[in-house]
């Protein structure tokens, strides 16, 4: 037990529930950790929970009681996430992106942790109040975002492979068509990576017919789990709704338009921002 | 510009720069962003400072003049990270792991997002002092690895494919040996994911005689790029040393036997821990 005063204390809750989001955290915990009074504690959090809301960095919930304490529940504001948005469809709309077939080069921006953890928050704030045991993708290009997203969630994560490999042990595999050549591929989950009736948040990069994504949910019915909600970054605008396989999911961005020949990229905020 | 209580900018300073690791902060910044003087905002830093350092956190390191600012440096102690290491080596030895062929399951462990940034935190403490332009790995397992350590580190992650995609553009393959049965596979990077003369800090998940982070080496040097450090988070010391590709390494755990028979498995702290 080490004596702090209140400066210190901030500084230490501060990084201490930042570090912990959607996690109980008994006062206790902090008054034996501080050798402060529960009052001085709340007096604390109290401060700190003023600024997380005035920063719009999320909720920080108390709880009273033996059972009591306080959780932090990372959130990005509808207008922080706009700006992020619009930021991500100006960069998407890069011309030189454009790549042979009319698809679009992301790697770079799906390399950007920071930028991934973003998004990972803005999907955090979508589902918060969804009753959620892990986040589910399939490799490759989703991964970092399914991360970022059971990050900010305190939640596991369930990779999806696309071949049934050595260290996964028994699997289960699903056939799925996907792409605009509805050609078919196969998608495979270890037995063990996902319990029964688990609720399952799907995220990934790019969805267009949702092909891949209606896969995985038809591989949750395999282990008899259910969605609880599917994000993802971008979503190609271009499919004829009757195409559309999924209906019920967040995007951050809808690529509108690819014109390979004049080289021009559209690409508008999703449909997060409409309601 | 909003004026804050010294109390409030703390906690604002605090998350200002856990959420900016490796960035140079001009006080010019803070001291707008808070309405306040320089040299308040020194004496916060100074008390941040000093609870960063008490925790092992990381340090802060501050620059004096016109150009001046301050930095985060995320770390964890050599004390801290061997503690994480040996609750790794003790999940690692629960013999339901062992699959058929010797094979470790271990995809729940790689599937925990605060287990994986915990990692990250060691393997950016290990090479805090390197020069460094980007983090690189190959599919699958060792991603969210990557993108950990790539977070500390505030570098983009640059990611091998097994296969040339379609969504990658123009790409460089090269061939690598790797595996117990010393097989051929491909590995691929897009042409514009990777400068020349780039820095790159390669991690995975596991690493037995080093093939394919040998084949990770060869596809840097056709880049012009060049290897600043290589770390992995499970190596397997069932290697003869004539066998071992990669002697220059940072491993956090070592498997030293895997017994099929009597399901016996044996890790202890990797090489880190060692020095």
């Amino acid at each position: 037990m080490k004596k702090l005063k209140r400066s210190a204390r901030l500084v230490e809750l501060t990084q201490y529930l930042l570090n912990r989001p959607h996690t109980l955290i008994p006062l206790t915990t902090f008054a034996d950790r501080y050798g402060a009074a529960k009052s001085s504690i709340s007096e604390d959090l109290a401060i700190i929970k003023e600024v997380f809301e005035d920063e719009g960095m999320g909720d920080l919930q108390t709880f009273a009681g033996a059972t009591g304490g306080v959780r932090f529940i990372p959130k990005m504001t509808k207008k922080q996430a706009l700006l992020f948005a619009e930021d991500l469809c100006a960069q998407l709309e890069q011309r030189d992106r454009i790549l042979p077939g009319g698809y679009l080069y992301m790697s770079d921006l799906l390399g950007e942790p920071s930028l991934m953890n973003e998004a990972g928050k803005i999907f955090a704030t979508a589902f918060a109040e969804k009753e959620i045991d892990c986040v589910m993708t399939v490799e490759t290009k989703g991964i970092p975002l399914a991360y970022a997203t059971g990050a900010q969630l305190n939640l596991p994560v369930v990779l999806v492979r696309r071949d049934h490999q050595v260290t996964e042990g028994s699997a289960v595999s699903i056939n799925y068509v996907s792409g605009s050549h509805k050609s078919i591929h196969t998608m495979s989950l270890s037995r063990r990576a996902l319990k029964e009736k688990s609720r399952v948040l799907i995220v990934d990069d790019f969805m267009k017919a949702g092909g891949t994504i209606q896969g995985m949910v038809d591989l949750l019915a395999e282990f008899n789990a259910e969605v609880a909600g599917v994000g993802v970054l971008v979503e190609s605008g271009a499919v004829e709704t009757e195409e559309r396989l999924l209906h019920d999911y967040v995007s951050l961005a809808k690529l509108t338009a690819v014109d390979f020949k004049s080289k021009q990229i559209l690409v508008s905020p999703g449909n997060y921002f409409e309601s």
